[in-house]
C-alpha cells in the first residue's frame, strides 16, 4: 500500500476494531453470545431508539468465578495463608492461637471452622500493617510466582478466555468496564490492568481504612487493621454508587453475591443488560450453584428467566476455558 | 480538499489537538503557565527522561477555589440554605430549633455559630432523607436556576476560565483528569460533566452512608442521615488510594485543605508538578489567604518555594477570570 494508505488504513483499524475479526471466538454461537453481541449493537448503532451516549456505556464485572476461577478456594485466601507462613517467625504467639495454630499445620478447614471471625482475623493479620505502597509489592511479588494447587498454573492464568474477549468486545465499542468484587480492592490493583487491561481506578473491592502520615517528613498512607466496606450483596450498588456515580447499563456475576449488583443494574431505564456465568464444567474447570459455599448461586438460576438475564453454561456456551 | 485528505485532517485534528491552538490562551505568559507546558511537554514526549505513560498521568483538582469560586461561602451551602427554606412547611419545628431558626429568618452567621455540629445537622437535614436519583434531581433543579447573591451570575458560570483551558489541555494531552473536593461527592455529579467535561466516576468528595434497600419491589439507594466520609487535608489522599489507587502526577489547589494531596503528588517517584491557585484579585474575583474562614491558604504559601510548588496569582498570571 502506498503510505498515505497505509496511514489512513492504521488508524481507521485502530480507531474501529470491532471491524478487524469476529468478536467472541471462543464462545459458542448459543443465545449468550448472541443476546451480549444485539445488545451492543442496539446500544451503539446511531440512531437506534436503544442507542446509549458513550458516557453512559458502564459495564460491571464480578471477578471471583466471573473474570477468574474461585475454586477450591478464593485466591486472595491462598495469598493471605501464604502470607501467615511468611510472617510466622515474627509472629511466635501464632503456634498456639487460632487460626493461625492451624492454618500453619496446613488444616485450612479446621482454621475457617471459625468463621467470619476467623476470616476477618487472618485477612487483618495478612492484609493490614504495610504502607499502600508496601502491600502492592507484596501482591505483586506473590501473583508473579504463585501456583494454583490443582492446576499448577500461575493464578493470572487462570481467569477465563471468554470473559478476556467480551472485555475487549465491549472496550471496542466504547464501553468502560469496571470489576466490582467482594474481594480486596489493594489486592487486585497490582495485576488487573496487565491481566484484564483493567486500570486501578475502575477496580472496586472490599478495603481495610488507609491513614495518611508522615514518616521521618515522608507521607504514606498506613494500612490499619479496621475494615472500611464489604463490597458484596447490597454493598455492590453502594460502591457502584461511590466509584462510579452512575448506574451501570451491563452487569456479569456468577453468584448470589452478586444478585443485587445485577438487579440494580437491570432496573434502570432504558436498555439494559444481566449475565450469569453457571459453573457447570467439572471436567474443563469446577461444576458448583446451590450447595456450594464458595460462589453459592442459588436465587441468580431461579430468578434469571423471569428477569430476562442470560446465564452461561461454561460446559456448553464456551469452547475454551483458560488462554 | 479532497474528501480523503479532508478525511485524514479531520482525522488528524481529532486525534492531536494540542495542535490545534495555542494553550492556555487565558494565562499571561508568566512563570506559572510556562512551568505547566514544560512539564506537560517533558512527561507526554516519547523517549524524554521524563516520560510517563498514558495510564499513569492522573491529574487530581480541588473544585472550591480551584475550579470555581467559593466566597463568601461555599456555593453548597447556598444549595444547602436554599433546600431548608424548600423543606421548612413540612418542619415547623426548626422555627425555634436552632442552627434552623436562625437561617429561616435569613441570619446565616448567628446559625453558622453552632460550629462544626450546626453545619452537620444542615447538611444532614438537607442531604440525606432522599434516593441518590431523587437528590440528584434536587441539585439539577437548583443548580439551573440559583444565582450568586453579588455577581448574580448562575453558580457553574463563577468557574475559572483559565482553569477550564488546563482541563482541555491536560486532556488533550492524554492526562485524565479527577476532581478531590472537600464538596459533596453527589452534589458535584450532576453537573461536573457539562461544566468541566469530568464525568461522574472521576469526582471524588465527602459523602453520606447510603443504604441499598428495595421500595415496592425497586431497589433504591437511600441517603442515610450518617457521615460517610470527609474529603478534606488528610483525607483527599485516603480517597485518593481509594477511588483512583495510584498516586497523581499533578495536584492543583488553593487552600490548606489541599496541601496533603499537594504533598501526597509531589513525594512520589519521577516527574511531579503541583500549584496553588492564590486569590489576590479583589477587583475581578476575591482577595483572601492567612486570615480567610473559607479556602485558608498559609502553610501552602510558606512552603510552595521550597517544596517546588507554583503559585498562580490570580491577578497578575490570568487574562480572564469567568468564561
Amino acid at each position: 500500500m502506498k503510505p498515505l494508505t497505509t496511514f489512513v488504513a492504521a488508524i481507521f483499524l485502530a480507531t474501529c476494531p470491532t471491524f478487524a475479526a469476529e468478536p467472541l471466538p471462543s464462545w459458542n454461537d448459543t443465545a449468550p453470545k448472541q443476546a451480549i453481541i444485539a445488545f451492543v449493537e442496539k446500544t451503539t448503532k446511531e440512531g437506534s431508539p436503544d442507542f446509549v451516549p458513550i458516557s453512559e456505556r458502564i459495564a460491571v464485572f464480578d471477578n471471583d468465578g466471573t473474570l477468574w476461577a474461585e475454586q477450591p478456594m478464593y485466591f486472595q485466601l491462598f495469598f493471605a495463608l501464604d502470607r501467615v507462613k511468611a510472617l510466622a517467625p515474627q509472629h511466635p504467639e501464632w503456634k498456639d492461637k487460632e487460626p493461625f495454630a492451624s492454618l500453619l499445620k496446613g488444616d485450612v478447614k479446621a482454621a475457617l471452622a471459625g468463621g467470619e471471625r476467623a476470616l476477618a482475623q487472618i485477612v487483618m493479620a495478612t492484609h493490614a500493617g504495610l504502607t499502600t505502597e508496601e502491600f502492592e509489592k507484596v501482591v505483586t511479588d506473590w501473583i508473579s510466582t504463585a501456583k494454583h494447587p490443582k492446576t499448577g498454573k500461575p493464578f493470572t492464568e487462570m481467569v477465563y478466555q471468554p470473559m478476556l474477549e467480551l472485555l475487549t468486545y465491549l472496550r471496542a465499542n466504547n464501553f468502560k468496564t469496571f470489576i466490582v468484587s467482594g474481594g480486596g480492592i489493594e489486592f487486585m490493583r497490582p495485576w488487573t490492568e496487565k491481566v484484564y487491561d483493567i486500570p486501578p481506578e475502575q477496580v472496586i473491592g472490599s478495603s481495610i481504612k488507609t491513614k495518611f502520615e508522615l514518616r521521618d517528613g515522608t507521607p504514606v498512607l498506613a494500612r490499619l487493621p479496621e475494615l472500611n466496606f464489604i463490597d458484596d450483596k447490597e454493598g455492590k450498588p453502594v460502591a457502584i454508587q461511590q466509584h462510579i456515580g452512575r448506574r451501570p447499563i451491563m452487569a456479569f456475576g456468577n453468584s448470589d453475591g452478586d444478585f443485587q449488583m445485577l438487579e440494580w443494574t437491570t432496573t434502570g431505564k432504558g436498555p439494559r443488560f444481566a449475565l450469569i456465568v453457571h459453573h457447570d464444567d467439572a471436567q474443563r474447570e469446577y461444576a458448583y450453584d446451590r450447595g456450594s459455599h464458595i460462589g453459592k448461586l442459588e436465587k441468580g438460576l431461579d430468578e434469571a428467566p423471569q428477569r430476562g438475564w442470560s446465564i452461561i453454561s461454561m460446559k456448553n456456551d464456551w469452547k475454551n476455558i483458560y488462554p
